[in-house]
């Protein structure tokens, strides 16, 4: 048994299977994994790695269990798997994640080939678990994987608190205690107990505050996109593999990229905070169909012509396109009356995120600050974004200056 | 110049008119006024009183009027209304306000009487501030006034930070200094600045969870109904004017409803906290639009007659009807890509936000414990309200007690 | 069984016998008793009560039984006994503590006599609880009584951060989590275990340093003085007894000293905080042997003496004689390669702590502002205080500035 | 002007020159140094950097100049220095400071070298600052050097806040607002003005209980010297010189060392936190003088002895011999009564501390868990370590266990 202490839930009691996990390399590894990436570059506080936030989601599931009354093989299973759920992170978490997809067909949570073998299976199965079945709570799957990965888990609970705490932006805070008690298992589901509708919406709103405020702040997403293209320059340019890359930490990379010729200046650029601006920033309703939904071979093929025509070079051109915005956690069930309702139908709010998810929604094109203006003409053109609707930029006087404003730039 | 320490802005400077009114008897009072009434009962933690929360918004508004670049009288006048501006209270606050009002026709905001004579009036004074125009800030009038009392107001800032504070619900927890960093004077209007859509979303979002948690929470208005309907016996069964009541502080009428053999049983039961229960407790859509729009005396009517037909004592049945609820912040302004947009009109929070405030909206018919059964049935024949719609009571098995389980009860 | 919110410590689940005694009115009325008496004068924000802390000592002496592996009747009787711990409280807590021992010979931890009647003592026996065990262990009698009242209790645990938080000021952040884990019985002894010196210094540390900021703070003290003072003379002026006074909470208190004619001015004075300032302001070495161990008669003496020396009436004068500090904390108990040690012996703090107590310690006399001058004259004579050594006063030019720059004056 | 967002201070303006150095690489570079090295392997939370501890110092460097009424080119030179002074920083600050001081004379606060060349050059000398002057103060010299580096400097304010948020050890929770307020210069020397001993105090009995909770916490200096002469040998296996090593990250520092084959097996052991474990752990009265006071070369010699004397690998066996403590925040000046005194001569704390300080000082000979008690026998032996005194190891059965059972281990 080993006591820890962490900024955020004060003591943790690590015990049981989890106490032999906590020393196996995959688990170390996660200290040297940021939790945010490169948002950092926003806010310089937010240094905090997926080791912490893994024995944060650890906590809250042996609290949770606890309240549901859950102990046994089948609560171990779920604690191992709360502490083993990130350990398929890449190098800066999910900034390099899609690039990882792409070439391996594995998403961080695709974790089976990291339980079975190794020192990680070798403890799960002194202790009587399969890796196998809790891989699958890692994915989600069964009664128990909704706690660790579902609309209600306990990572989300962690990482809303642990990034307000970090960022010093407060609107993370939602009450991980209420939460965890209030968990009710009814019918093979996980729903939160009678009471509970603006415990529910409090998780949603938090997360929906804290999105385009951190995790898609501007300058973070302009770092991450850098990160990536970066990366995928030294896969071409290295004898370096996906698989390697996936299991690599963030110090390892971080050389790589200064060490290679191709991406010395990215890395330069990123790591001392010379980034490029937005020479584009446009809103959904500005941006036609076929652009938002490109895939990567087609973003690749927009940098390409961009950069053509505005007869620059072709590294200092990126086009950022997000995912349409998603919401599963409108899909919480919450008693009402002594019915399971689904938030979504219950909560006006949630409707409501959902529309402001889509107002937040922007496509990016960067470029290097002396050179937004004439990418930015050549992007409107190539992409045929509507030049005097949503299209903005960081050098367009009067508003990039307020834009800025907020954290760091 | 004084020093203060405060539990939630830290240190708080105290200078010029300020310094000099914050010794009036009138200021001094608040102290002995509690900022939230009768909600301690369901927080035990929430004794924080109107003085503590005055000079929070002092603080506030200090920091906002330096960085909008105010100074001199203008802003002395704006500092002496924040600390002022909640002299006018009743004891316990809001609970007895409309009591008040029926008699004096006097708000909390109406405080011109209060700032003219006496004390006050002698150092506003001998600062050449005009009273009145101090008393009209407070009122919301004038293009400051906003800052005191309006859509994006210090008030409010303080004391959703400092009700999360003292509760220990962190739904209030906003971020207070980049609110009035971001202030901006456009045509004689408050805004917020370019880039602060979520700054403004995240002040409404934080009221719209801590109405439902903290301040509606269903005992503080059970005990807050108590509260007002004692008080109301107490003026009719002694010499006490609505005046002198105004003006007395919570000490004095707890001893006085003690005192009173009229409302001494009330009292015990208030300050023990042997509440009454819900007999109903009705969504809006089950209640006939005249009871949600009944004043007062048809109130009064509503319980005499339930009481008659439940055959039970008058006093021992109390109705509760809240307002039809409004959302003044939605016309909150701010910045938009140059232009000064509404919120209600940028942000589909607001509207899901007004949409939810109905959803919260409950009928209350409160009894003892005993008595709640065949008040409820009484209710629901006198008020037509649908018995199988949203009625459900506190001791309707199975729903109670998980109802109670939040916080205190 | 209820869950409590609670700023300090979240949520507190309160069950068996304490969930009984919650609504007893011995309990209750520990909502209407502040915690801090008149330090709200000093920091405003201190308005927290017996009662959240009696629920606090409470939640700390749940979780110092459950590492202690202390369950059934035994675990009972101490956690009757931590939320029954301050029943025995007059108003605003021990300021006037001492006059209600001269005339009942109950200190406030005396509550045998609030134990086995009323409610409280039917909820014990009904748990099968004997009123007068749990009494002892209030008492700090037996092996578990040292958990509610001894040198490492979770009383101390509680109010130390309790306090910080309410007053804003940071001295009393202990870790009480860690502390109440590190418990344990040895011979019966209650010791913290191998590793924790410094979990024990800081809890030492920490009451050193907020008692001179927040519960000796020289407002605080004149404050104190100055409602003693004025209760004494309510008893002399009225009917009421010590005993009713006893059970009197602060509103009546602050009603009746109003209400009487004696006392009316002391009053205003206090709750509008128009309050005497400093005469003389002592330093140990500086007063007469005899002067620092008076007795409340030769106290008396003493102001009565000065008043006619001074030529002032004898109730502008007030001399307030602080015990001889104690610090019985030194003698806790740690373990250190596997012995027990006091941590007096162990620690050269707790030598420095008891140093640093007597050279904070101070004489004062205290009046209205405009006599200070020449009762500080009388009072040096008549106490053959050295007039050139420690003396000080509020209004000695470039001394009183600065005092009083600290917190409200 | 840029504002950043701080999780401790909150929100920081960045203006004049500040907002210039910000974005040189000395200055960016600092985000990946991390503020407390190795700690990190004790307190997982504990990642912050060197670069968010230079934007608090500027910040509380900010805040006391204006306190003091200081502005202008002074001011500006000491904003310059609290921001930079941390730019001398090796990778995982003090960890290796002493093995680049053999090689090169320079300690972290020798800047000349970096502040004259370069960017950072450039910037003071476009805003006419000289960058020796800065230097200087970074030095702690002149009468604002005391401010930056002195006995009340804002370094250490802003270390002791900063790693009690991300550890969450709540010891280091001082008031750095009333610090920086209640600065005063008086005869050129900075003093804490009048009413300001607790103040001082809390600032020294901070440091005092975060010493061996955090800074000297056994897991600590075992990583700490891991990582040193890992370092060294890093250095005499390949050809990277100190003069480089100086100016690395840690990232580089991390991956070289894996990668050179002499260090590879402690950089796993390091990063996988497979830690040696303590063979002897002896207090200073156990420890013969010349022992204490060896130097880096008779350090090592001890080692190689040992090692020979227990036959095991001469890499397997650490010596650890710390400084003699010095405490020289105790000449810290506050004024009392109007006199300016030594803080050491006013509080008996301070010379307690010094004894504790003593009291805590542990020497340490570190192996592999299987080898500790042979390398302990060899090392009493070759140290002339009382065996029966303060000796003890991780593998005394009894002892280990609740050694380690604080934080992680």
């Amino acid at each position: 048994m080993k006591t820890i202490k962490d900024s955020v839930h004060d003591h943790i009691r690590v015990e049981g299977v989890a106490a032999d996990l906590l020393d196996t390399p995959p688990v170390q590894r996660l200290r040297h994994v940021k939790q945010l990436g490169t948002a950092s570059l926003v806010y310089p506080s937010a240094n905090h790695t997926r080791f912490e936030h893994s024995l944060g989601v650890y906590y809250l599931a042996c609290e949770a269990l606890d309240h549901l009354g859950i102990a046994g093989p089948k609560a171990e299973r779920v604690k191992a798997a709360a502490l083993l759920h990130d350990v398929g992170h890449a190098p800066f978490s999910h900034n390099v994640e899609d690039l990882i997809y792409r070439r391996t067909g594995k998403y961080h949570d695709d974790v089976e080939d990291l339980l079975t073998g190794g020192r990680v299976g070798e403890v799960l199965r002194s202790h009587d678990l399969d890796p196998d079945r809790v891989a699958d709570i890692v994915a989600g799957e069964g009664e128990l994987g909704q706690l660790v990965s579902g609309k209600l888990d306990v990572d989300r609970m962690d990482y809303l608190v642990r990034d307000a705490h970090h960022t010093g932006v407060p609107y993370g805070t939602i009450d991980t205690e209420r939460l965890v008690r209030e968990l009710r298992l009814m019918d093979g589901e996980l729903v939160l107990d009678e009471g509970n509708v603006q415990t529910a919406e409090s998780l949603l709103v938090a997360r929906a505050l804290m999105n385009p405020t951190v995790y898609s702040h501007h300058v973070a997403r302009i770092s991450k996109t850098m990160l990536r293209r970066a990366t995928e320059r030294l896969l071409g340019a290295t004898d370096l593999d996906a698989g390697t890359l996936r299991r690599m930490d963030d110090h390892e990379l971080i050389v790589a990229l200064r060490d290679c010729e191709e991406t010395a200046d990215a890395a330069r650029r990123l790591f001392s905070r010379d980034l490029l601006k937005r020479a584009v920033w446009a809103e959904m309703e500005d941006v036609p169909e076929d652009v938002v939904d490109a895939d990567h071979g087609a973003v690749r093929g927009f940098e390409r012509e961009i950069a053509e025509e505005a007869g620059v070079e072709r590294d200092g051109v990126l086009v950022d396109v997000p995912a349409r915005p998603s919401m599963t956690e409108s899909t919480s069930r919450v008693l009402v009356n002594g019915e399971i309702r689904h938030l979504g139908r219950q909560s006006p709010l949630v409707q409501a995120l959902r529309t402001a998810q889509r107002n937040q929604w922007r496509l990016g094109v960067y470029a290097p600050e002396e050179l937004t203006d004439q990418v930015g003409r050549a992007a409107a053109d190539v992409l045929d974004v509507d030049p005097d609707g949503g299209l903005i930029s960081d050098t367009r006087p009067g508003v990039a200056a307020t834009l800025d404003e907020f954290a760091e730039d």
